[in-house]
Parts: C-alpha cells; structure tokens; sequence
C-alpha cells in the first residue's frame, strides 16, 4: 500500500486506502476510481473488496483489479475469479496471473506474485478473457499487452529490475486506475499510457539506479517529475 | 506503520507497533507515550484503539490522537469522536480532519487523508475544538497552528513537498507523542516543537531531493543528523 | 513485510506474503522454505502462524521463527513458546528476544522490539534453549551468535545503524530462511552465512550513508549487487 501511496500522489492522485465494509458505501462514491487488490487476501478482507466493486459499478466508477498470485491457492483463484465476475474495467496481471484466470485452476508451479510465465505467452490467452469478461486485460512484463479482446496493444518501456521490488506490479495497477479515472471511456488506451507512463519512469530512474532500492526511490522521483517531451519521446507503444 | 517507526527511530525513540487488545494493557504502561491513529480503522481495531487511549489515561501517560480522513465516512467520523471524547492530551490533524472533527459532520468533498482545506481555514474550529476537548489541538499545513483552546503558536517550517508523502502527517504525530512523552505538562511547547523539527529536517532534506521519494529518506536521515545549531538556526516558532 | 520482501528478492530468492488459513495448506508446500514473524501478532493470524509451522514440518520444509518482542507481554511470550515448541530450524532473535525465551518469562523494562540486551549477555541462554528445542539459535547484535547446542559460531558483521532500520531484524531472519532453505541439512552454516551477508551488505552501504533511511536503501542495494569477491573478503566468521 506504501508504494501504491506513493506512486499516485507522484503521479498528481489523491490516494485513499481504504478496506473496511464500514465505510466503502460511503467513501466509494467520492472516489474518481476505485483499485481492488488481491494481495492481502484474507476471508475477512474479501467482502470489502467486492462491495467496493459493486459500489463502483453503481456509482458508474470505473475499477481495475489486481490478482495477486491468481493461481497460487485455490481459495486466491476462487476470489479473483468472483471479482473478475464483478466486471472490472481492467485487468491487469503477469503472465501467470492472467494464465491462472483464463484456465481458472491454480498453477502447481506458482511461486505466488512472481510470474514463472512470459508476458507473451499469456497474449492468446488474454483476449479470450477479455471477450469472455468484458474488461480489458492488461499482461505486463518484458513487453505489457493490453487488450479489449479485438485489438492488442503493445508497451515496450520498462526495466527488468522492476521485477526486484516488491509492489512494483501493484504500483502499475494503481496508476491504471488513475489513468482509466481521468478517461474511462477509453480504457484501452488508459491502461496502455499509464503502463508507459510507469516504464518511461522506471528508465529515467535506472539511469541512476544502483540497484532495486535506489530505482524504487529514483522511479517515484521520475514520476513526480516527468515532463512531457520526456515522456513523448521515450513512449513506445504500438498494435501487435 | 514503516515510516513511522523509522521517524521515530531516526529521532532517538523507541517504537512499538501493537493493536491487540490482548496485550495493550499489559505493554502500554511500559511505553512513555502513545500515538493512536485511525489511518487503518476498521471495526475490529476500534477496540484496541480505545482500550490504548484508556489504559494510557490510568497510566498517566500523554497520548496522541491522529483522525486520518475524519471526514471521509460516518463510521470513521463517529469513531473519531469518540477517541477524541477519552481526552487526548494532543490531536493533531489537517485542516479537513480538524474541521470535521469540530462540525461533527461528513465532509462531502473529503479525498481521505488528503486535505481540501488550508490549515488556516481552521484555527477558529481548532481553538474551539481544544476548549471542548481539553485537548491540545494541532493543524498542520503551510503553517502549522497549535492551540490549547487559549494560545495560538505558529509553525513556519517544513516544504510543500511533504504532502507527496504518504504517512508523512502520521509519522509527525508519532513525533509529536514522543516530543510530548519527554514533556507531559507543556503539552503545546512539546507539540510546536516536534512540529517544527520534523520541518527542519524536510527543509534540510529539500536542499538535495529531486523528488517525494528522495526527500522521504533525507528526511529521516535529516532528522537523524540533525544537530543543535542547525535547529536552533531553523525553527521558525512564533505566537498569532 | 515491505523490507523483508525487498530483502529476498534482491538477494535473489522469491517470496510471497501469506497469512491466511485458508490458504496455507495449498501454497506452503510449493515453498523451499517458511519465515514466521510474530511482528505483526494478534489472535486472529496466531492459527495462520501455528498452520503454517505444522505444514513446512509435513512437507519437511525447514522454517525459521522471528519471535519478535517476545518479552514484550505474556499473550506474546506464549504464541512465541507455543511456536518454538512446533520446532523451527532456526530461531532468530535479539539479546532480549532470546532471554525472554530462554526464561519463559515476560521482561518487565521490554521495549517491544527494541533490544536491552546486548547480544552476548544471551548466549548461554541460546545454548540451553537449542539443547531443549532442537533448533538452532541465533542472536543478532553488535557480534551474532549462531548455536546448536553444542558449537557456537561468531558473526562479526553488520554496523549499528542497522538498530535504527525497522524490519532490519525481521529481514535477515527472512535471508536465513531462504539461505537454509538452499542448503537444510547445514543450518548453523546456513544462518551464519545469511547473517553475515547481511552484514557485509550493511558495511558495503554504510560506505555511502548519510543516516538510517540511505543505509536502509543502500543495503538492499549492496545485498543486489554483492559480488563473491566482496563477500569473501570481508565475512568475518569464527568460533567461540
């Protein structure tokens, strides 16, 4: 939750955590988007996060969903495929996260929130669910693939040593939240610029970089600080 | 919880985190002070919340109150208030907090712990808020104000920056019950002054940051290295 | 958890946060090796704790006990006892950590965490505690004693400013799980190496620190980067 604090309000978003059902009716609705994410699942936090769904829908509040480690358990799979139910405006996982969604079993190999998958490998895949579910999903790794089920988009920004901190992937969704809230009618390419955004960010900072903790801190500096020639000049996205 | 604990170390104290009601009564009488924040409310730690600022009180030790977001739900307000109504020796909040808890009312217009209201908008809500209360009241904002219902002392350190912070406010109020666990009875002098040096250290900590990332950790190293002239040198501390 | 986190993966291992009983029998399993930290202690996660110990030993998985603040309160004292009779590979703890085990009794001057013990005022107490429980003993402190009983072994890396770095203890006892997750059948050797590791990490980045917060990147920094020349040259292990 620190790192995702910290990446929306460098990014100019006014974050708010919360999880408790006491007050997800109320709070909700203010809230320009709402980011559900599966990390800290427990029995007891699992209702908040699908009333928070319903009252996003409600409210007419785009929402994207994070499933942490999809395919480690079967009580994980098992809730994130009752949120994906809830018909979230964007995916966005690793390549087996978005496996374990689309086959719906959990993965023997899953090491949790690291992806043992390629983002590639899981692109076929990724448009199946997005046709099935009606959300866009979002693959990120070497390459991010997002897509509405029709068109794929690709994002080649980033550094592999995002992979090296923890929260980094939760970080993007949160800031695809945000993107998504300021267009949600576009949430294609939402999603798409602020996979760019975050890996144009994670560049600027491994110019400095000595290693994962300093690209953390230079990241967030890079996002806070990101102008656009910058920003227009590193991007690079295109259709698959 | 992170940042707090390293604000508190960095500064000399000694930090525990506990929120169960199975072993506050038996811990908090060994702490010299307690800091209860509402930033994680829920109702299940509502309870140990209370039982801390009671055990605290049959202790005789100085407690601080933290109402993150106050305004941005019923069940949060209410649950406030009634922290507020077991007599903190200091409250310390932005100016929406300090302002809900004063109207006793939702702010429709809240975004969480995010303030919508400058920290002036609420000296008159402050002043009146410590003469109910019995509490030392505390704004922080541009200007910090402190307040026992009678006295305004005025805080003019610290950077804009640290509201791209998160936790940045929850980790001065850690301060401020260590500053005050030193110095029970001048509740106001103990609070300005933590205020003014968890400024310093920001101001100090500014000089080299090249973002809200980079600030963070210079200001606890700041806070850490931080020496008599220098402080002396840098607070700016006066009466409205 | 952050810390922790960041720690393993920048030393190359891959973890994964899980405290949830629902989920503890299906993902242990798939684990080389389980961290139990009592940090974060409650009634509530004491089952998920406990579950997890009895699995890793089902799966013959070795898992490491970090009793945090064990002394800090007899609810603690006891989920910590009731833990190290579920005998853990290795346990991790402070000077007042192990004492505190050792005697079974709760310490009247415990700061939580924060040790008042120096680390060789344990070690006898380490010795007796592995000969009772089967589990190797490790105190960290200005020297870390590693004992199973019979050998004790001597760690003398690490700097001070560690102290002032919250979860810098709760992160080397998860370095020890992971480096006894590589190699179970040499666990002194295992703790001793993570241990020391740590250190030299902590040495390599003490070389650029301005306080706790830059160590604390720097750190993990160092710990990425440690080339076996470095790590060679400086671990500083003997017997005593």
């Amino acid at each position: 939750m620190d790192l995702m604090a910290n990446t929306l309000l460098s990014a100019g978003a006014s974050p708010a955590m919360i999880h408790s059902v006491e007050e997800i009716p109320e709070f909700t609705p203010k809230a320009l988007g709402v980011c559900i994410n599966a990390g800290t699942l427990a029995p007891d936090w699992l209702p908040g996060m699908k009333l928070a769904a319903q009252v996003a829908n409600q409210s007419k509040k785009p929402w994207v969903l994070d499933p942490v480690a999809a395919g480690g358990s079967s009580f994980r799979l098992k809730a994130c495929l009752e949120l994906l139910a809830l018909k979230p405006s964007v995916v966005r996982g690793n390549g087996s996260e978005i496996l374990a969604l689309f086959k719906g079993c959990v993965d023997s190999n899953s090491k949790g929130a690291d992806s043992v998958h390629g983002s590639s490998d899981a692109v076929e895949a990724a448009k199946s669910l997005a046709q099935q579910s009606g959300s866009v999903v979002a693959i990120s790794g070497a390459v991010d693939y997002i897509t509405d089920g029709d068109r794929v988009v690709c994002v080649h920004n980033g550094v592999p040593m995002l992979q090296k901190i923890t929260a980094s992937g939760c970080s993007v969704t949160a800031l695809i939240a945000a993107f998504v809230a300021v267009d949600p009618s576009h949430a294609v390419e939402a999603t798409a610029s602020a996979l760019a955004i975050f890996g144009v960010a994670s560049e600027v900072g491994m110019d400095m970089a000595r290693g994962p903790a300093s690209l953390r801190t230079l990241l967030i500096d890079s996002l806070y600080g990101l102008d656009e020639a910058t920003a227009l000049g590193r991007v690079r996205i295109n259709r698959l």
